[in-house]
């Protein structure tokens, strides 16, 4: 079998150049640059990594990123104040809350503090609402970059296939698993209590992995021939790795997307893409890009 | 394999009179009976069955039930009008809109208006996100009633099982499909567009079908001592059938529920459940009863 490494990061590319030609349209158009505010509440280190690499892609592509960093001794009452009045600042366009917040604040309530129009990580209930009723709305960044890769690689029509969804968090195992069956897959949806889990993914076409468990997908687990997409983010001895082992699956899957330069590349590309949507729809224009779910 | 006939009837007789029990001590302590309002727009003939059978379970439990009927002709904004005056309005407990509606309305405006604390159809856009985000919401009442159902026959942990669920629509599949998985199962969602529907089936323990295709499930779609739950309701002859070819699949399945007479019973209940449990939250009671999700 001769695996192809899926280059997250080339894909992710294609559709930032995308996203970079239409926040300049945006400029021109309206003398500001799209902007996104990030509520970073404390100090966690991956965090800090992460907001530093939206920071990073957003100035490439004429994204405005402005972080609203708390000490993590701030009050929840604080920090919804300051979500609040991002929601009538009309220069926002996104607000996004950057997870985990320190114990004694309730991420719901941050999260659902932020307005619809400007949720672009889709993480509030009534945006949830709106993915699992077919609306319109931002679909979660993980999910959607997950399933633009999909289609870059396999073509738009993916109904029919057999996907086997490893995980069922709110941020990707749900709203994945819920976007796929949408697109006509057929989804399996395995996870901590499940049974049979290596025989249940030998089964399926495209195998997806969002655990965080190092190395639980290994070469028994995988169909001759299937996609497998690695969501999975863990740190072992100082080392980035995703839930499956690259080593042995690409012996034996036809498609495989590393970690990290797999799937990562996708969720900030779609971060970007939620946020230049956003800020057309505040002026009334729908935002239409070749590269979309 | 000796097939039990799970009797629908007879569940949902005990979660009334559980019901018919809470709803005495409302009127003993409020002076008044919960209350639904039905909204019903047209004369759709098989809603006209629904709404009269509602009407018969909540006089037998001590629920009040007004229609608002509305001819087909009538306004949408009419309409939405009527909610929003029984959204404001203290002696109501519950809204639900009765679908179908007439095509030149649309039902997701109807079902929007809605407050979320009157809900109790739970097919509210934050109601949705409510339910697929794990909060304190009213689950959808064939969903809620098929899971009551399942966890009767087979107890409260239902972890493990493997699920086929057919049919992905938002009133049954997607949210049943929702509410498994967290309950720990293993689902599998099939649809129209998924293939090896019969192979898929017949590898599950509990196989639900919500399609309202006569006879989909045949003997050779089901696993020897599966639990096999007929969530479809056509009209065949003159008769009512449901998904499954039952003299057929009853040769082999352990469990299986019969239309009419199964899940239906369970969907009326599940509605007072939550009719009565909004009017208790109205007043600022959490209602708990032994037979809950």
């Amino acid at each position: 079998m001769v695996c192809r490494v899926v280059d997250g990061k080339r894909y992710a590319k294609i559709l930032l150049e995308d996203i970079k030609r239409a926040s300049q349209r945006f400029f021109a158009e309206y003398k500001r640059k799209p902007k996104l505010n990030v509520i970073f509440v404390g100090n966690n280190e991956s965090s800090n990594i992460y907001v530093r690499n939206k920071k990073k892609r957003a100035e490439e592509v004429g994204v405005l990123v402005e972080v609203n960093h708390f000490e993590k001794e701030i009050s929840q009452e604080l920090v919804v104040d300051c979500i609040e009045s991002l929601n009538l600042d009309s220069a926002v366009d996104g607000i996004i809350v950057q997870l985990p917040v320190p114990p004694k604040i309730n991420p719901r309530i941050l999260l659902d503090t932020v307005m619809p129009q400007k949720d672009v990580d889709g993480f509030s209930t009534y945006n949830s609402g709106l993915m699992l009723t077919g609306q319109d709305c931002f679909l979660p960044c993980t999910p959607q970059g997950v399933l633009l890769l999909i289609k870059k690689i396999l073509g738009n029509d993916i109904s029919g296939k057999k996907v086997g969804m490893v995980g069922r968090s709110l941020v990707v195992g749900m709203p994945l698993s819920i976007l796929l069956i949408k697109e006509g897959c057929t989804v399996t949806v395995l996870h901590s209590q499940s049974l049979n889990i290596e025989a249940e993914c030998k089964l399926v076409d495209i195998l997806i992995s969002a655990t965080g468990s190092p190395s639980l997908i290994k070469e028994c687990c995988v169909k001759t021939g299937a996609f497998v997409i690695d969501v999975g983010i863990s740190r072992v001895d100082g080392s980035i790795v995703g839930d499956v082992d690259f080593q042995s699956v690409k012996n034996i899957a036809s498609y495989i997307t590393p970690v990290p330069g797999g799937v990562g590349q996708m969720t900030v590309a779609s971060l970007m893409l939620n946020t230049i949507k956003a800020a057309f729809a505040h002026k009334g224009t729908d935002l239409d890009l070749d590269f979309d779910v």
